[in-house]
């Protein structure tokens, strides 16, 4: 790259020569359009149609009941969860696809309290501003143990010294939903365990993302999205991992059949399934399942390395070219400059962000916004162009020239973004 | 019907009869097939086809994170939830399309007894045999909340005098799912509300096979199966029932951002929806609750006693016409007699009754086998024939006759049926 300004010829040159430029056509992208808001809702890989049509009318309409056998209905589950490991660094058996991130969070503080039983420990830290359903299952996990347990929440800055004698479960997001900043999963890690607390790592920001070895870093619990980098589609299932050596007294609540040792005899009384297995509640979306495991198996083929070199090139583009075409609109870039600290995503400040983001959307660059300022651009390397973050910043460039965002339809504020 | 004995035209003409008889073109049967297993896997409404592709095509491909506005997948659980109401009695804004049963239960067992704080009732009070998810997410619960709650589990015909003072929750299911037998829920309901009790009822074997009037007996709570008699799709999402008059004080502790009063706000702290909206945790899957409101919007085409009155004959035939055919063989039937107390369903009992479900579905016969020893039949008007009664008599009749039953092939119990 050169010190020269940059030019659109350098994105398409780097286009050109990127590794990973073949997985773009295993997507559908909308025509012209240029989509940063894969950290949201990732977009569908072309073969979910047939897998979908597939479970249809073979799977569910021909061989209905016996799919659950013969179309291994019943171990989706274990199955995408073992190929989900792959992308995470966890090992078969330690990862299952099942329910949503907030119940999987649920089910992990449990168990995560129930292995520190005995310890006099009940603290569960968390940090300030982490994703709100994380703070919220907390919240309800709060209302029915009462004085057993302690929720502590923090400022980012504090969490490492807040990591004591008294904390039980330490409840961590990598990476922010709403700057993109990096936690040092590993250093934090090892704090816990120096200090006998445990981690839950929510990963919805970063399985997909970038590298996640969690084994490598002696990661106790983890949960992560479906449906975000992700791409198994709207509010695809979510997965969860339980590294093998805390297996053996996995405990959680949530005890439906389908976690049973024998969910087919029909007993009585519940018996924990083996493993992971018991993390499983009841029956499960296979429609949701099979998409999911669609685009799993096309994430599969791509090196997470490339990705998160493409990723981090994407985002330190996006940043310098936002500093040489807008660099009079008083945008501040609250994600990190340095990459090492910075998810797959570039976030910034602007008092008239919500109306800015829609004059975007309204140009088929579609990022998002998140209260009270910020506009979110992600960065999904498998299906986007390097040209992608030059058309971004030259619609934004032109929007903020032309003041085109000031308009009436821009800045009602919808219900729900 | 003639006292003679039952002939193949009997059926024909009650077929020709029927005023149910165009739902079936609605619906996709593989060929040759008689299916009475719609109790445990509905069968599939062919509009799903193209409603799913319209789903993954347009609006996950095409219009992409807008579908959760544009699209009204933010609505879909309260909008579904609101048609599952006609079908069950209750009225807007009382139900809602989510998660699985397990987990409504779950919900709504700690929502019961938050509303019971202070009465000093801590008993959860539940059927000895139930469905065994609803008795695992009781000991699930236990296992949190210990000295705190009490589970009492009684036989069926214990359960009127058992409910009393120190119940706080009667968690029942009224039809059961081994034998068919209806329990009466309107005289529960008032037996628990005059000793001061709530009483949660599991409608998975009810909700679309016969009428139910939640409002109509004054019901507190429910919960529902979306893949069963109402052909969601196979693990298509539950739903759940709060009386309006219970909603004010509704507290859950699975208590995601989506339950949020705002959870596009993304403040740190829960502040709960208003109503039944509070009962939702997270992101829902967009692919099932899609798929099972097209078969929703079906069965609201159809005249719930109608219904009901099919079934009622078509479980009555087939009891008459297994006497008549199969009497030598030594089935019991354990399905309650008199249809008032039955469910759409006929169970009987054979020591063999393993192998001879495994003959039946090699003859394209399917119902399915429940340990140890019950064979289970499901009759599902929408979809199924009159003469299919007569075909699925006469192969048993054929099997046994011939002990074609009897072979290795049958005798190998699998895994997971």
């Amino acid at each position: 790259m050169s010190i020269q300004k940059l030019v659109r010829k350098d994105f398409e040159l780097l286009d050109q020569q990127d590794p990973l430029a073949s997985f773009r056509e295993l997507f559908h992208l909308p025509i012209d359009t240029v989509y940063l808001d894969g950290n949201s809702l990732g977009v569908m890989p072309l073969a979910a149609i047939d897998r979908m049509n597939d479970v249809l009318k073979r799977e569910w309409a021909e061989d209905l009941i016996r799919s659950w056998n013969d179309n291994h209905w019943f171990e989706a589950p274990l199955r995408i969860g073992d190929k989900i490991a792959q992308l995470i660094g966890a090992d078969d058996g330690e990862v299952i696809a099942t329910d949503s991130v907030s119940i999987n969070l649920f089910k992990l503080m449990v168990a995560a309290l129930n292995m520190q039983k005995g310890t006099g420990r009940k603290v569960i830290l968390s940090e300030a501003g982490n994703f709100p359903t994380d703070l919220y299952m907390m919240e309800g996990l709060k209302s029915m143990l009462g004085d057993q347990v302690e929720l502590v929440i923090v400022d980012r800055d504090h969490i490492e010294e807040s990591i004591n004698e008294d904390v039980a479960v330490v409840l961590l997001t990598d990476v922010h939903y709403k700057t993109g900043h990096l936690l040092n999963k590993k250093s934090l890690t090892e704090r816990a365990h120096k200090k006998g607390a445990l981690v839950i790592w929510d990963l919805c920001h970063s399985a997909g993302a970038l590298p996640v070895d969690l084994n490598g870093i002696s990661a106790d619990m983890a949960v992560g999205c479906g449906y975000k980098y992700l791409n198994g589609g709207p509010g695809a299932p979510a997965f969860l991992f339980v590294a093998k050596r805390h297996q053996a007294k996995l405990q959680q609540p949530l005890s439906g059949w389908w976690g049973h040792a024998r969910p087919f005899a029909f007993v009585d009384e519940y018996e924990a399934g083996p493993g992971i297995s018991s993390m499983l509640c009841s029956t499960q979306g296979v429609l949701g399942l099979s998409c999911l495991e669609v685009s799993i198996d096309l994430f599969l083929k791509a090196d997470m390395q490339a990705v998160r070199n493409k990723s981090v090139q994407m985002c330190d583009l996006f940043i310098r070219l936002l500093d040489e075409k807008c660099s009079d609109y008083n945008f501040e870039v609250i994600s990190p400059l340095d990459s090492t600290e910075r998810g797959s995503q570039v976030s910034f400040a602007h008092e008239q962000g919500y109306p800015i983001v829609q004059a975007m959307i309204d140009q088929k660059v579609i990022g998002d916004f998140r209260a009270p300022n910020v506009m979110r651009f992600g960065f999904t390397p498998l299906y986007l162009k390097y040209v992608d973050v030059w058309q971004a910043v030259i619609v934004l460039e032109e929007i903020m020239q032309n003041g085109t965002w000031d308009q009436e339809k821009f800045k009602r504020v919808s219900a729900v973004t």
